[in-house]
C-alpha cells in the first residue's frame, strides 16, 4: 500500500497550507473589494454539462476524470470553474445582471503530470455575466492586476487580442474554418511559425493564405500603433472593442501594461471577443499567470438566456510556485504564536487557566498534552517553530510575572499576563 | 440536459456562501486559537487507502464514489478527512508529535439523499496525533464547545463513553465478537432495545447475555455516579480514562455538559478509547452536531509508527441548517458595501476614480458596467441588496460632497469622500 497521494495530486503540510491560505485570502479580499461575491458548485458535474463546454465530445473523456455512479449516471470531476458557473447562471435566470461571482477551488484534469503541472490544482476565478460592455472586460483585468499586486508582484504585461479581429483576418485571407485555424495558431509559441504553417497546410489551407495570415498576426507595436495598422488592413468590430479596452484601462492606470498581440488565441474555442493573458514582467519566461476573455455564447449554449460574459482565472499553482521559489512569503511556518510550558506537574491546572486566558484574548496558544517534562516541552515548541514560549512555575504564579522566551533571539523577558496579551 | 447539480449535491448562491464562509472562518479561528494548523489532502485517494479505514472491504465501494482512472488505478472520493490524514501522518514519521492539524473540506458518500443528508458535504475536523493522554481528548471537546459558542450556540450536552468500558462489559457477559455487538448497539436509537436484542440474538448471542448487557449500558446518572456504579460492576482501564476526562473538563469549565452514557458506541469500528457526541441542548432532537473519539491503531494500520490519536468532526451541514432555520446569522446577503452611481455618461470616468479611491481604502465597491441610466443603476443596486449607494454628478464633483443613500432606511446624507471612507 503506497502512502503517497494519487498520481498528479499533492498533500499540503501546514507550512505550505498557511501560504496557500494566504494567497486565497488575499485574492478573495481583492475580489470582494470589486464587488464580486462567492459561488460554490459541486466537485463533479454531469457529463452532459462538462461536454457542452469541452465543446468536442467523447475525446474530452480522456482528458478529465470521468466516471459513472451506481445508477449509471455519467459524471466527471469539474475541469474548470466556468462550466459549472455557466450551468448555475443558465438555471437561475432571476439573478440580477450583471452577476459578478468569484470562485476559488480545485479542478481536475487528466494531464500527464510534470513539473508544475498537476491533475488536481486550484483556480481562482472572477466572472461578470450579463454585460456586453468593455467596462466588464477591463474590470476583470484590473482585478487581476490588483490581486497580483496584493500578493507582492509588480510590473505586468497584459497581452491582449480580440477573437473578432482574428476572425476577420482569417476570413480576409479566404479561410473558412476559423475553429481549426484557432487551434493551430494557439500552438504558435510551442511549435513556431513553421510548425503552424505546416499544420494549417495539412488542414487544407493554401500556403499563400497561411503566409498572408502570418504577416498580419505577426505585427508588433504599441496599442495605438496596432489599432491604426489593423484598421487600415481590415474592418472588424474587434478594433472598436480593443480601442475601448485601451481607453478604459487608462482610467485605472493599467494601460501601460497592455501589449496588443494579434497572434494571441487562447486555446479554448468558446471565446467570442477580447482574450487576454497577464504576465509578471520579471517572470515572463514562466508564462502567463492569469488569463481569460469574453465568452458571450456559453450560458446560451447551456440553455440559458442570452448572457454576454467575461472572466479571468488566476493560476494559483503558478503563483504559489513563483512566490515560493522567490521567497515572497513573509509568513510564519505555523499559526501558533505561543507555547505555555508547565515547569512541573503541580502547575498543570494553572497552565490550563493561563492558556485559556490567552486564547480568549485571541492569542493562538498551545500547551503540553503529553505529560512531558520541562525540557521536552521546550524541545517540542522549538521543533514546531513556535516563536514564543511562556514559562509557568510556582514562583511565577506567586509573583504573577512570567518569563516570555523569544525562541529565535534566544532572549527572555518577565511579563505579566496582561502585558503578554498586549504584546500579541 | 438538466441544469440541476448532480443528485445529492448542491450549488451555493452568494448569500448562502457568505454564511458558509462565516462558519468556516469562525471555526478556523478557534482551531488556530488552540494551536491547530491546516493540512490539505487530495479529493480522492487510492482505494487501498480508503478500504483500510472503511475496515471491511468490497462492500464499502457501494457507499462511496469509487472509480478507476485511465491507467486502471482504483480510486475513490474521500469519505472523511481522517483516513487521508492518517495516511499523511503514516507517511511522515518526522512530524513532531503531537501533530495537531485541522482540515475543513468536502467529503463524499454515496448515501440515499434525504432531508439534510447529501452526497457531497463539508466537515471541519481537528485531530491530535501522538498523545495517549486524556488531555488531548479533552482539548478536542473544548475546541468543539468553543467553536459552537463562537457560532452563537450555548448550553451543550456532551454524551461520552469509552470503548474499553463497552468492551469489558461485552466480555463480562461472555460475548466474544465485540465488533458485531458494537455495530448492533450503535443502532439503539434507531431500532430500539427490542430491535437490537433481536439482531444480537440473530448474531448468535444468547438472550441472557443480551439482557445482562442491556442492563449495564442502560444505566443513567451523573458522571461521578456512573463511574462509581461502573467500577463496582467491573474492572476496565476505561473508567480511569473517563475519570480523567471528567476531571480535566472541570479545568475548562465544560464538565457541566458531560453526560456519561454507557450505550454510546459511535458506529465506526476504529475507535479504541473515549467516544463522544456533542449536542446543542436546545436542538438535542436534531442529533449530535459534533462527534469523535480516540483511535489509537489507525496510523499503525496504515503502516505508520504506533501513534495514539484522537479527533472530532464538526458537522457543517447540520450547523448550517440549524443556524439558517433559527436565523442565527447576522450577516449581509452580499459583501458589496457600496454602489457608486453615475448620474450621466459625462461623469463615468470620475466614478471610476472615486470607486478606486474607495476600494483602495478597503470599501467593497461596485459601479455600473452596463451603460445603464441613473434609475436602472439604482434598481440594480437595490436588487442586489447593496446597503448604500453613492451618487455622483457634475454638481457633486464640483462641491466635493456626495449624497450617500441608505437603501434600507431610504434616507441620504451629503458627505465628502474622506467622510465616506471613515464611515465604512
Amino acid at each position: 500500500m503506497s502512502l503517497q497521494p494519487p498520481r498528479g495530486t499533492r498533500d499540503f503540510m501546514p507550512a505550505d497550507m498557511i501560504r496557500r491560505q494566504y494567497i486565497f485570502q488575499t485574492v478573495k479580499n481583492v475580489f470582494e473589494n470589486f464587488g464580486f461575491n462567492p459561488l460554490e458548485t459541486p466537485a463533479f458535474e454531469s457529463w452532459s454539462i462538462l461536454s457542452k463546454k469541452g465543446g468536442a465530445g467523447e475525446e474530452v473523456k480522456d482528458e478529465i476524470y470521468y466516471f459513472k455512479d451506481k445508477s449509471d449516471r455519467e459524471l466527471g470531476l469539474r475541469f474548470d470553474l466556468t462550466a459549472p458557473m455557466s450551468r448555475v447562471v443558465a438555471a437561475n435566470p432571476q439573478l440580477p445582471k450583471p452577476f459578478k461571482r468569484y470562485q476559488i477551488g480545485r479542478v481536475w484534469r487528466y494531464d500527464r503530470p510534470q513539473a508544475g503541472r498537476f491533475r488536481e490544482f486550484w483556480q481562482a476565478d472572477v466572472d461578470i455575466l450579463g454585460s456586453s460592455k468593455m467596462d466588464a472586460d477591463v474590470e476583470c483585468l484590473v482585478v487581476a492586476v490588483k490581486s497580483l499586486e496584493a500578493l507582492g508582484f509588480k510590473n505586468f504585461i497584459i497581452r491582449i487580442n480580440n477573437r473578432k479581429i482574428l476572425d476577420s483576418m482569417i476570413k480576409k485571407v479566404g479561410i473558412n474554418n476559423s475553429f481549426e485555424v484557432f487551434r493551430s495558431l494557439d500552438k504558435l509559441e510551442k511549435i513556431g511559425e513553421k510548425g503552424v504553417t505546416k499544420e494549417l497546410i495539412s488542414k487544407g489551407v493554401s500556403k499563400k493564405e497561411v503566409n498572408s495570415l502570418m504577416d498580419m498576426i505577426k505585427m508588433k507595436g504599441s496599442a495605438s500603433d496596432m489599432l491604426k495598422k489593423g484598421r487600415k488592413m481590415l474592418k472588424s468590430d474587434g478594433f472598436e472593442e480593443l480601442d475601448q479596452v485601451v481607453s478604459l484601462s487608462k482610467q485605472y492606470g493599467i494601460d501601460k501594461y497592455i501589449v496588443v498581440d494579434f497572434s494571441l488565441v487562447r486555446g479554448l474555442d468558446y471565446y467570442t471577443g477580447p482574450v487576454f493573458e497577464v504576465f509578471v514582467k520579471e517572470f515572463e519566461n514562466i508564462g502567463s499567470i492569469t488569463a481569460g476573455g469574453r465568452y458571450d455564447n456559453l450560458v446560451k449554449n447551456y440553455g440559458g438566456r442570452d448572457t454576454p460574459a467575461v472572466g479571468i482565472s488566476l493560476g494559483i499553482e503558478r503563483i504559489y510556485e513563483i512566490m515560493s521559489s522567490k521567497k515572497m512569503f513573509k509568513l510564519p511556518s505555523i499559526n501558533t504564536q505561543l507555547f505555555v510550558v508547565a515547569v512541573n506537574d503541580a502547575v498543570r491546572n494553572d497552565v490550563i487557566k493561563i492558556c485559556q486566558k490567552l486564547r480568549d484574548a485571541g492569542v493562538n496558544t498551545e500547551l503540553d498534552l503529553s505529560g512531558r517534562n520541562f525540557k521536552k516541552q521546550l524541545e517540542y515548541a522549538d521543533a514546531l517553530g513556535i516563536s514564543y514560549v511562556l514559562i509557568v512555575g510556582e514562583k511565577e504564579l506567586k509573583s504573577k510575572k512570567f518569563p516570555l522566551k523569544d525562541m529565535k533571539k534566544r532572549e527572555q523577558k518577565e511579563l505579566t499576563l496582561d502585558q503578554i496579551v498586549k504584546k500579541f
